[in-house]
């Protein structure tokens, strides 16, 4: 609300507008919009499949929080950013909900790799992200079948050297291999079927790739739109 | 005493009265209730069952502390609660009883597995409560036949970097093997003792869960009655 | 001295007498007594048993001290207490007098498996005095043939992380599992003689456990009587 | 901008001349020059081949940053630099990029091997940087297909000991080992790819290295006039 | 000396006498004497023997330094002593000397295996000494063959956590495993050595007992006279 | 400066000659002379023939910087020092020179070996040196070609642990124990030459000897005229 008064302040509007709240929202959630940064037509190539790829996987997947927005324009420490907007609060994460945050999570290397033949830096953060996710699922949650219900580490967040130093001292390297192997087996098993629906509706890969090369910023609806239309265009070439 | 002569101040009440208590002492154990909270009818359906499958478990086993209120009312950290209360002071616990105490923490998952075929994230505070309870019975008290009336890791409290990693260094990488075995193979065992209890109730949890999602707390005297009547109703299926 | 003349002058005697130093004495060593716990017969009855399990395997053992007093009445964080004292001033101690030690520290957790068939936690604290005890007979008094006479982890109290930190970085992962071998061979051995002890007197045991239920306190004359008296007779089973 | 208009005042000039501004970009990127350090005619022998080196394998390498300068004059702790400069900004790195990085890193000590026959110090910083670029490309950046797309070892700069120490602790030895052999193998193959393209372009390496020994720095123009010359003139032996 | 004329000053002596001086040395060297502690007959015989195995281990080995005196007297911390003051000053050790060293600090606990046939806690400093002094002629020194002219593990001293830690992350488990053989392999040959030579001179080894249990210091003339005489007697068993 | 300056003032010397520069540089970089320390004429003998190893090896090998001055005059913490100061200055070492350093270190504890037939604490520190040099050459400076041009543990000095913790952590067991391996290859080759030169030469280091007995100290004249002369002659026997 005071980012949106504040927005709203700026242009001296009388009103605040949906708008303003918005922005102000983009703001708060995804930090500060870059626009003057210069990148090369071949990034903004390669950061627009990335952005599609997850936009698509989300889309794809049933059970999943839409996608409210995708960007190409960097934001914060992010060249692009997928911004999705849960139907509802969750406090209870099933494992299917985990899994396919890790899918869409990886979705953005997957359009590179399918599309470009590429792999690059700026799937760091999302493959951190999807790494941590399993390793609580496998570590907290208890979701793996072979390691049971049980938990491994410790949580104690107080603990002046940081939880991970305490957390692995606390089994023996056999459950280390087998914690190390279930990580593994989730986040390859998420990739693959990231790339499998991104090969299976890549004209729909290019399209939204295309759109936002074109109109750097996609709403709900124009995702939808782009979606559901055919046939489909490939994103152009840089020149 | 002073919290419920708090509760009883506020609505201008005269009298402390046995509610008052009542309200007072859960406040004090469960955390403050949050009825604020907005949760999904899938999300309640969730935790109805898990909490009745705490409650079931713990009805089941014989000489376990009698289930005094279970609720699906947002409290403190938690989704739900069942609370035990013991029927006298106990200081020292058999490991028959620690055993049944695992078997009750893992009756929540196991209720999500057998009636919704899921698993969430709700649980992880159970698998970890239940993982360092099955962790003291073999490292601290003597509980695992494989590894004998020893004790393994130091509880020097005041060691600076916690006990967990001074313990970790106190025995070698074989023995690590064999307390991670001995811990997994007591977890196991309750998990499936739960999940098997369950399965052969399974009118009695769906009739609980019933009604905890019409009725949202139930007492000792309301478990009673669903447990002893037949025939049993399933909860419904959410909206 | 002091701790004597206090306790004498609460009641307003003018002269300080044997029982009140004898009273400071248990004070001093054992914790103020906490007569008011209550503490269900089936809980009174299992300490009973530990307790009687301790007096009966130091009783004997020879060559160890005699026990001065046993007791099931709680003091500080014990729930019972058996107190030896040394015939003379010990400042060396023999392989023998050690693994005696130890049986007798396993004599309670001993007498709860032969008569009530079940592990509590209250045996805790013993295992890990017996497990600390062997530790010291294979880590710094060179008692393990396999060993040898060599010692392992570093004693320096100064480091700041503590000792058990800098001793588990001494020597190797082979090293570690011969002492933990060891350690588990010398109190396995112990704990195996106390039950052997305790199976083979178990009628001492019963009469001892009964006249702890009965009187709560037992000095070295009392345990002198009923031992050598005939026949025993059997603590009676919890109301 | 400060810089250049301090060295342009020193010696009294009442302009800021564009030699002024290289100097002090120089200055700022690559430390100060050091050309009191009195170095043997064998050591500026070693310097030349090994920043030739670099140099040759960075003209040769597709979609590599140009070289803007190459010098064996030391700078701040340097002996030599070979100077790139990317002709635009870049955000994301594909692993080719990385891979070509390395590769230029491990060019020095190749030129070194290839026509010295001998290994120096000077090349421990080189080693360094592309020893931690493979890390990261397969802790990282999930660029190895072995280890597939997960990150290893959490990047928590805050922690109290330093990353490092939190992310060894993070994965079990078997992944430790694969880890290892991903980053080996990157370097090395690095490496055997430089070595390749110095022995195939020899006559170009020694063309560089006697320019450097002569002129002491060559800029982005009299490198292409080198390395497009012919014939080539190998780099005098030291007196 | 300021001892020594304090040590004359109390029994208001006009003179320093040399018997002043040998006290004051006793006293800065070896601890204040304790002659208050009352010891049983049986832990006496004990010390006895163990000092007159020290004694007679360091008088039968050649090129050692030679016993200057030995008492069964407490001093400080040590229950009993054998002092011995080299012929010059040395700075520089052999192999040869150190295990001679090591022999002599497990004659103490040889004497009392071979005699009383125990094992004692007492034995517990000169067995760290041993065990210290073997490992730093493996793993400072160079003195094991198997592991060569190297050393193992940092001395730096002002580390924080102390050098220990930091020395044991410096090589690899197999190089721990060799260090610990070869440090085994030393403390156990010397310990060997010392039974051996015990046992060959038991006439010896009782004549010394038996005179310090009746004079309870002995200097080096009484020493030579004691191992000179003949024939010897066995010292008396404990009333 | 200052230091020849104050030397040459103690005296009352009008001026600072060559000798105050020469004996001020002694100090500062090799402590001060000890000449009160009473050093029986074995370990004499020993120092000599240690210091006359170090020195010869260091003559005959090629490319090494030249000896110049050899003293068995204890200084600061050495008994004795052999001073090596190059021709010119060297910023850029060649694994060659890195090997010449370590035999050159290794040449006293080879000497003691091969004439004394002995090893001593002494050598500790070369050993050190030695070790530690063959460490950087496999972890820093790429120059083990089992290990390739990479580098193991970081080198960043301002971690709170010191650089041997957080480098330990940074590579798999299997990685620890090829750089071992290496490590030892490295100091037992250069060990082995040490031993073969001084065997080739045993008349030269008994000349070297015999004449640091006599002198106490020989600068590099005085070395280039003994291991040029002939024949040579052995140093004495100690009395």
């Amino acid at each position: 609300m005071n980012e949106a008064a504040l927005l709203a302040a700026r242009p001296n509007k009388k009103l605040v507008e949906m708008l303003d709240f918005e922005n102000a929202k983009d703001k708060v959630l995804m930090g500060v919009e870059r626009r003057s940064m210069i990148i090369s037509d071949t990034e903004k190539r390669t950061i627009a499949y990335h952005e599609a790829g997850h936009t698509l996987v989300a889309d794809f997947l049933p059970g999943t929080d839409p996608v409210h927005k995708v960007t190409i324009i960097p934001r914060g420490r992010a060249l692009g950013l997928t911004q999705q907007l849960p139907l509802d609060d969750k406090y209870n994460y099933s494992k299917e909900y985990l899994l396919n945050r890790i899918t869409i999570l990886l979705g953005g290397r997957a359009a590179e790799e399918v599309v470009l033949q590429q792999q690059t830096t700026g799937a760091g953060d999302d493959l951190e992200k999807a790494t941590e996710m399993a390793r609580k699922m496998v570590c907290e949650w208890g979701m793996s079948d072979r390691l049971g219900p049980l938990t491994f580490g410790k949580n104690e967040e107080h603990i002046f050297l940081g939880r991970e130093v305490a957390r692995a001292k606390d089994y023996s390297e056999e459950t280390a291999l087998a914690i190390d192997a279930e990580i593994k087996r989730f986040v390859i098993e998420c990739a693959t079927r990231a790339r499998q629906i991104l090969e299976e509706n890549i004209e729909k890969l290019h399209a939204l790739a295309r759109a936002l090369l074109e109109r750097e910023t996609l709403d709900r609806e124009d995702i939808a739109q782009i979606l559901r239309a055919r046939p489909f265009q490939e994103a152009p070439a840089p020149a």
